[in-house]
């Protein structure tokens, strides 16, 4: 099969750059074009450390989204910020060409849930019924047909892909999750923000983002599609001193008692044949370094037979199943290929 | 006044340690005997840096549990492992010591209980009844009269502090608290444990010790005295890779609709002329350095209005307030002093 | 003895943060005026955490160096970066105050060495003469004469104090003389600077600064006072993932073959008595941890028989003896206390 | 060409599970057989994560170093400690078989220097003049006639490659060289020891294993070996709070004055066509992150004309090019393959 000419724009974030570090290893996916208005000029060398060198003498070029951007290649990953993104998914699907958006642009199906989320009306509404949200493991079939995926968001992947499960089944109460996630540094992406140095983040901790981060929108769409009800959840975000990484914890009353040996066979059941999830038996519970530089998650499912809850606890590297391998994944299954291509 | 003749038995390890450090800058309490069967014959100076100079040259002597110890101090701070303190205890009493237990042996009012989460038979079932949990801010009058002080661990501080309040007043739903904790290391202790090395910590955090931690016992039990029932609860420790700080996060639903000015306020009710207690003004949410190495606890209060939930955040030094400078706050009402001496 | 009303300007980076801490702890510096342009008008506690209560209600001001300022206290201890911290001293010095600097504005005493590291001319040649570098081990008895004050650089303190009484005593080839430094990343200061982020600097650890760091001017100057002749050095320093504390290797040719116990009875000889030098014996090396957040240093000696070589290790807190607290030592001389107070 | 039959003996600690990790994606080493007398019995999987499905599967196996040994492979790395691995390597030479020994029994040529260093009688003196050392960049083509490769330490591959030209070229003085390196706690190795617990690490670090590192025998000898002359150095290591990186800082007086510019062409012409060696260009220096998880050495050289001194930087992954990747890179050539393979 004929390798596929591929783009990056905007590659300056950490995202971006973990994206570049996935394609240098893709077999099929060849990289001919990176943007950055930032490092324009510049070869990818530069600024991107251990890059294939050839690769890594690619020149970063400033590029708006227009028609003679879309000539340049066939599959585009967009990995600059909300609201910027969409613009690109316009110009390029006009184009003809497949889009994966690692932004929050077309995540959400409803346009008034990205406004009430992102505090301003949606760039591009009537893009956003061909975007499928791109957790292969949920999504596959219909990620196969698309040319818009919708990367997901980091906290998402690690929440939804073990949870929507047991909702789909009716084995939890809708209105009892309570999730709380740790996340690494790099989710907050590369910024010049004091609270961001060093200084301030290390030997320190801290809840943010509550009641109502950016990502529920996106938790709470994907969720209640699966329970078929809307869902509503309290989720708690925390900021702890690693780089890359991200844990998510959920509790949630059942409607019938369970064992774990039952919770495990559920999980099996559902993910036992997936490449990219690992579900770890007793007495395993998910680490973040277990998972580190990869695209797989790790998910275990206890019982708290004393409160009658089902606990989830997930892994995943915020960089990578959390944002930048499973864009790849999901591009692959756009693109026809083996979804595993480039990320073993 | 004069001067407390005051003991550490059992300091090797971080709390051990850290209590050192305190009472090296208490003026009341005057340290003479320092026990410690490993370093038995050493100056304190050699494994514990940063004492002042005469303090470091004190010698760790080796001793057991008997009436010649008793004789050596008025006041005992036990650093040991759970089951091995309680025969200080023992001993101590009897000769009339007042007693400060940093272990689990008399946290738990009921034999059961302690049975329940220790796995042996409460070794010293007959002291239980005079101990006191040692929460100043909850149990003051009390620890006023001790002579029996139980030293809170270090998550149940962290939970129970802004927690109790809410459900002693009716304001959450009993049944439906949630607690996810976040913890540094040296709260596991200084253990020779492979999971322990800096090789395995660093850039690494996971859930652990779920459904069923230790220090559920101690929390509900200080949980259902505040709510007049019994009170059970899910509780998840993290652990995550600071050496120092305690950071809980606990979502409950409220029995009636609150607003944040609401919650602040009562916040404000109950701990607004506590010394050592910082209730946060929004935006504002705990962070674990703001509290190290100090005797004071971070707390904030949000609701979480789309869920009807109540959300509690809290931040200890684990070693601090979570541990060896609480233990002195609460000798120092069983004393008859200041409970702020040596702690500013 | 009264109490000195003392002022800090400048409070916002981690050095006046720092020296408002220990300022908390004094028993005679009495803390009445913070300036900082960024936060005037707000309180203490909002940006600066853990102070005593009444000191964080304290209200940072906007202040300009002129003689109106110099009425607010008797001692002032300017926390602004080099070249804003003379003007301040100028006006201070004429309203007859005593005045600390923790920036590099006074510690070279020939103004061409100043305008070779630093880029520009001397702000305040005039004050030069009557300046003394900070470090009491070696200049106590001025200090204790002088109203100007130049706290030292944090690579300085940590090389000097152990390697100049090897120059004095001519025991080592001043031409051979190779330094190595490990500093903390608040060394850097709280600077938005992308190298800054935690993101950049952890898991990382690079050199920098070379061939010519600042600090070799003021490092030079005293190490030739030492030696009664010019001395020229290697000094290399590098940045590495910790928040506070600093590492300095010297390794220097002997003149004349010396034995371990003969390097620790010269240590001993020079800085036994001295309250705040931890001259270690082996085989203990000095370490970060053992000397954060404290004014002690930590020194030890070897020979390195095979090349001839003297090997100096020693280890200060950055913001510490490196920094405030030392600037509080020196002060505490300056105003004619006892030079321990408030550092304990 | 045919996949290489290959074991590891010994895969418990950091190197041993890093080798795994490149053999995983090694195209021509087809792992066979890997042993453990600690986890016999049990799949890879429990102990070695992020390893793929299928050989996750495989199953330690304890064995003895005998003919039977031999016969299960063709190429086999040894990843036991020093003295461990001789007899190993013994028997499997002794079958003809192709060794690649990660510990130090074979580094160095010289028995005595073994026994110097080591504290014992070499365990097989009679295979010394048959081992290589493994550093590709210097030995390429000894290293493809061996089946005995002594992979080097891992200060010894970031001190040697950028410094043995120099001496090499005569361009410094072997006498005057002081190297400082820093290094990341992997590289003490997985064991349980206080010292490298989380709690003692994090936030700290120190020099230690001074004046006589058992690194500086091998280190000594290939330096020698370059100047033609017997080369003693001052060597200085510190450990420092990251897991995975190695840093060197070289000093050393120049025979003649050189430019920076001039540094750099010898650089250049020595390593700009090596494929794992990066000759950085001004003002970049190397750091440790830009490195990691690599098999790419950074180097820089700086001039010190205050001092006519050369500088000399590298960084490398204490795990990766100064361990198990440079060891595969060694086993390519000794198998005939191109040394990039599976290091990209």
């Amino acid at each position: 099969m004929q390798s596929v000419r591929t783009a990056v724009i905007g590659a300056t974030g950490y995202s971006g750059q973990e994206l570049l570090h996935y394609l240098a290893r893709h077999p099929a996916f060849r990289l001919g074009l990176v943007t950055s208005r930032q490092n324009a000029g510049e070869p990818l060398s530069k600024s991107v450390h251990g890059l294939p060198r050839e690769m890594g003498q690619l020149v970063f070029v400033d590029a708006v989204p227009d028609f003679a951007l879309a000539e340049q290649a066939d599959l585009f990953f967009l990995a600059v910020p909300h609201g910027t993104a969409a613009p690109y998914a316009v110009a390029l699907r006009e184009g003809g060409k497949t889009v994966v958006d690692l932004s929050a642009d077309f995540r959400t199906t409803d346009p008034a849930v990205y406004k009430e989320f992102y505090d301003h009306d949606h760039p591009a509404p009537a893009l956003l019924k061909e975007a499928v949200y791109g957790i292969p493991e949920i999504h596959r079939e219909r990620l196969k047909k698309t040319q818009l995926i919708a990367a997901p968001g980091c906290f998402p992947t690690s929440i939804i892909l073990p949870l929507a499960l047991f909702l789909r089944a009716g084995l939890i109460k809708p209105g009892s999750i309570v999730i709380n996630s740790l996340s690494g540094v790099s989710g907050a992406g590369r910024k010049l923000e004091m609270r961001l140095l060093f200084g301030e983040v290390a030997e320190n901790m801290y809840a943010y983002g509550v009641p109502k981060h950016r990502h529920l929108g996106e938790i709470e769409q994907e969720l209640s599609l699966a329970a078929g009800e809307k869902v509503t959840v309290t989720f708690v975000p925390h900021l702890v001193p690693i780089y890359r990484g991200m844990l998510s914890t959920t509790a949630a009353t059942l409607t019938r008692p369970q064992t774990d040996a039952e919770l495990q066979a559920i999980l099996q059941e559902a993910y036992g044949r997936e490449h990219f999830v690992e579900v770890l038996e007793a007495p395993e519970l998910p680490q973040a370094r277990q998972v580190a530089n990869s695209n797989r998650i790790q998910i275990a499912a206890r019982v708290d037979a004393r409160t009658n809850r089902l606990l989830l606890f997930s892994s995943v590297d915020n960089l990578g199943k959390g944002d930048a391998s499973q864009a790849i994944q999901a591009a692959n299954l756009a693109c026809g290929r083996d979804e595993k291509l480039g990320l073993d």
